[in-house]
């Protein structure tokens, strides 16, 4: 998919619609749980191209859609570059403690005397 | 399966091996969320067949095997009732917040002016 300039993306999750089984349906997915940790991690809006993981594009965009539906994530475009901003606000609201929750745990497991990643 | 008076259950997680993956892959499932909840409401220990749970009783097990599995819950037997507790001091330690966050915004989700069960 070509993005065009100023394309608008519409199909993100009202903020009142977050609910706790779509946000643990996208979390307990690990490559999206990675996604989520990066952006946790670097307090700023990341580009789809530029995070760490290891899947096909395609797959990639699946699993953005999956946040983006979810209301874990916001994104939008600047020129042809898709960006992702985490929803802490509308989720802490929504689910209050299960965002930190799972970044903490993600953060612990895969640190340095990691039990398992 | 007829349990025998003084069966054990070995299958336990040791505390030392509960995850972060396990123990969303177990809470994920709303069935198993809502024993949850019943357990964390209760804070004491509760019969497998007296739970408010609308499922079959193979269904019924297999869920108490996830849980058991991922370091959810203890099960033992007093006389042929499999009695079940949550494992709140290992869940806490291994991730932290986790359990009060997801039984809070269940217990939220499903009270009185609920957005959705």
């Amino acid at each position: 998919m070509t993005a065009q300039a100023g394309e608008r993306i519409t199909d993100h999750l009202p903020a009142a619609d977050i609910a706790l089984q779509g946000v643990l349906d996208a979390l307990t997915d690990p490559v999206r749980r990675s996604i989520v940790r990066q952006l946790a991690s670097a307090d700023q809006e990341i580009a789809c191209g530029a995070f760490d993981i290891d899947v096909t594009y395609s797959t990639r965009t699946h699993h953005f859609k999956v946040l983006r539906q979810a209301g874990v994530i916001h994104q939008h475009y600047e020129g042809t570059v898709k960006m992702n901003v985490l929803r802490r606000e509308d989720l802490e609201s929504a689910v209050p403690g299960l965002l930190d929750a799972i970044v903490a745990a993600a953060n612990r497991e895969s640190g340095p005397g990691r039990r398992r990643e």
